[in-house]
């Protein structure tokens, strides 16, 4: 047997160590053959791929990244592109493939698999956790981690200089990532895009936590959008030093709203790409390890069209659609939860 | 209604997060008044115990150890504990008692809820991860990161000196420590509690190693025991500076052991008690947060003789008996899993 | 003897430490008694103040920002501000004062010294590490470990995507953040502000590192500027959403360049106020303890208009003009040592 | 020009740093070849050589360890030693040598130099930064980071269980990294090898801080001893599980005198070899990095015969014969200074 891997969309904390486990049982238990298809489904639609055996996944797992690289190719939007694959794993006598990624990159494996019987077993990956069939996905804890030392960082200067300091963080859809780093960092605003948010409301906890004789740290995902969001957009919208049209990021405006309806200072720090690059934490590592080795084995049982996901301490199969069916947003009374530490 | 908090046993990152989010609901949202007993048991048991408001939770959530201290005073040990300690709340004025601990802690809630017609909620805690009534516990988290990171560090001693590095790890009777951290720092050899292991074998994957050019490191249980543990026990009592018979741990034992049998330089570090300390991971600070807040709210509902713990993402409630009924171990299945990378 | 403490200008880690180790010493060793003022020069300004002792700095070690409050208050530019702070002094009661801050803060402490007859000591502090009287300020380091990690993580993403990763750091007028985070994290273009840069050149060391099969980090000194520099902040000049002009800062602007002169894809990311906050490196601890207890010995050997610094592994003590004397920048010859790495 | 590299001695975070940079300087500004000795002397001496190029250096900048390995072979001690290697030289056609080491790796090289004309020039090292002729050595502060972040986590336990925690850190005839660790984590005792300490006095320190209800941290450099050493040392041995003389590290013993003394419990954790592996710290990064660049370029210069060091913020050259010249220990007043800390 051989079988071809691959990794799609954006990079993340783990995806390396699922690679590496994939390898390990699969070289070491059943004897098949690798090979690594460059930058997600560009690999098998133009060729591009490179030998994966143990030696090429030693040293891999505290790594950051992917090796087989990584990109938003959509092989669907691409002329022909569907029987250029399967062209590709024909001549390269690929057997059965493993695909890592997200919502997209799942969503061409299921389509490969249910229109063209493409035999795919998939790996859930996104940072953002927002994937509905999984408890977790790799990645998630790692950006949590670094964002939680951001905010653990920034409560000191907010103190030192009694000013707001609001944090940026990841999450276009989903909160998740807002919610668990603004909990575990003690935020004393945590604003997520599944409920608009009221500014006059963020600014009375704002105002509450001075009263206090405390500064406070104001959490907001970038999906996170005020009541009045719209409209926010249009207004915010300003030509950046090219004449095009540029949005300030929520993180951004909201400081100045705060500041100019509060009186106080405001901050705002944008945490981008370091929450999503660098050595997967132990958490992430154990997820993506036991993931890979699930997923080499999905592939020896035969259960094509299906991806691995964490149930409770469990690794279970669940069909790849389901993996794309239904964003996981935060649920409303988790959230409502969190409020006891505003202000 | 007047609340009563203690915290038993080891200390565990995540214990004053747990405090804490006991004592802003309760406050805020419930209106209760709540009382912090020292020390553990001893503090009803003695009357010892200071007031917790809100100033006393502020800025805790980030910080180790707790707050109330802790001890392992089993008051059904003490004369007339459990009197004493029924005397104490009548006294305070206690309604209701959450105790946060582990197997022995929650016990003793155990009976005196049942027996005393004490009103308690349990919070469990345990740095080995080894309760069967929850997924997982805080603390286990913080620990696992820290010994994956202490593995990261000596793979590049081991490399530069090709030798063999045995790293000791907590947990006496179940190898989740050892399992996760040596799985996440990519450890050639994991040895867990819940399978005697044969010296012959783990030196042959010491071998193995070697013989692929890389140093191997041995992640070992503290409650780890050859096959002929009885007699190697024997063997290694020694005298100590005192004149008082003096165990070896096992890492250092098997590190001994190893050079023996393979000729290899081997070394080992003993992680104690810096696997315990300091600032919670962002998971463990997630989840403390949660248990307590769940824990206040068992009480308003009067869920008595309960503890929360965790299901998959949720946490929920189960009898206080079902914490200290079983141990959870490592599955013989997981464990086998893992074997694929040693050697 | 009554001394006063404080601490002005932007929070630094370290601060703490120092305040810290004057108290211990002076109150130990010297039977001295302190009063802390609030904010900077606002404290001795108003009066606002706080008592000092030993409690009162317990556990403050390891902890970033001060627990003095901060500001950028300057008394000269308050109506006859240097007389009401010798009048507080005077009706506190206080000896000698401790002004730890940068440049303006240690200038202010030499006008009241020279000029109205007040006992100062300094302690100079400044993240950019711009003083030239002491070899290295504390919260430095603490910075550039900070930017390393980022840079380290940003690594990954950069090859993953094979994208242009540009990361803006703090340095308004001297670039020894971007040079030691850039150096010690790898980066492939450092820019700092003491010599403007050529963007084609940047985009040539950049065009370079991908033909190598590597993906770039350019680590640019918030205070860095392209030869045309005065053209580039006009043309960069927006509307933010509130209609005021808005800079893109350097870092933006610089990976549009970067994007529209390669045809690369290229990402920004601002580091910010995380630099700045948080518990400080063990080098910063020691250096900050020692200028602490150096500082109350200089007050009792009654070296006032002084402050003290670092000579290779010593702290001696150096007039306060001279702290403010002249901006330390990179030598020319170190940032070139630095080129080897670039491309 | 064709130059060999070797590291010889305890690995060190930092080695790979002056590999990459000697490397990237002399192939791209003076257009050298490399060639790389495995394991310290044993290289030369046997022959075993590894080619050294850029592509070999490319990403070891933040790895511990060293890629060339690393062993403590003296040639002098090997039959017709110094033959060998300048026969292994001439085979190589070898024109100079850098070598990467501490006292006896250094103390070889000079002796090469000055007794067989071999062209070396020297890059110290050593994690316990006790060489005399350079202010700071790498390794130091990365071990030092690891042991206050031990220290700082082990606070918290010391705390919850009012318990004294003895940490054991390096250093056999220095006490540099106990007095920096120990001042940066909060050490309520530091013992070094410089000063013979008193148990009585340690434990009035130890008492004084439980009286103040706080719980003390004790650091012990490995080399430090009580006044009364050598009795202890003889009382100490005990048979290990082998029947060997085994003798108790000097934290174990403290530990148990503690104990035995003040009625308080008391556990010792020894750090170990994590102290001296994984990733450099930013500033271990930068003056590594630096003593590549100065060293090769004294190569260039024909500075043989002498090493690069540290002072002040200067890289400057020094006489081999002095780095082994003298031990450099912490001066006594230094020592003094921090016992304001102690109790």
């Amino acid at each position: 047997m051989r079988i071809g891997v691959l990794t799609g969309g954006g990079d993340c904390p783990g995806l390396n160590a699922v690679i590496r486990a994939v390898v390990r049982r699969g070289v070491q238990d059943y004897g098949y053959d690798f090979i690594g298809f460059r930058d997600g489904w560009r690999g098998p639609l133009t060729g591009a791929a490179v030998p994966l055996g143990i030696p090429a996944v030693r040293g891999i797992l505290p790594r950051g990244g992917t090796i087989l690289g990584s990109s938003r190719t959509n092989p669907f939007k691409e002329p022909d592109g569907a029987r250029r694959i399967t062209g590709t794993l024909a001549e390269q006598a690929v057997d059965a493939l493993i695909a890592i990624g997200g919502e997209d990159t799942l969503g061409v494996a299921a389509r490969l698999h249910d229109e063209y019987g493409v035999r795919c077993v998939g790996v859930p990956k996104t940072i953002d956790n927002d994937l509905s069939a999984t408890d977790y996905t790799f990645g998630f804890d790692t950006a949590v981690n670094i964002a939680t030392e951001a905010i653990d960082r920034l409560h000191t200067t907010a103190e030192s200089h009694m000013r707001v300091l609001v944090v940026e963080v990841m999450g276009r859809h989903a909160g998740w990532i807002a919610l668990h780093s603004g909990l575990a960092g003690g935020a004393n605003v945590i604003l997520v895009p599944e409920q608009r948010f009221d500014v006059d409301e963020v600014c009375g906890w704002v105002t509450s936590r001075f009263r206090a004789s405390y500064a406070p740290i104001v959490v907001v995902a970038e999906g996170a959008m005020p009541h009045d969001g719209d409209l926010v957009l249009k207004d915010a919208a300003a030509l950046d030093s090219f004449g095009h049209v540029r949005l300030s990021g929520v993180g951004e405006w909201l400081a100045k709203e705060i500041e100019r309806r509060t009186g106080k200072e405001a901050r705002t720090t944008v945490l981008g790409h370091v929450q999503r690059g660098g050595t997967p934490s132990a958490f992430d590592r154990w997820l993506a390890t036991r993931f890979g080795l699930h997923a080499i084995t999905a592939v020896r049982d035969g259960a094509f069209g299906q991806m691995v996901a964490l149930r409770g301490t469990d690794v279970v199969r669940v069909p790849l659609a389901e993996a794309t069916a239904r964003l996981k947003t935060v649920p409303l009374e988790v959230y409502e939860e969190a409020k006891v530490f505003f202000g």
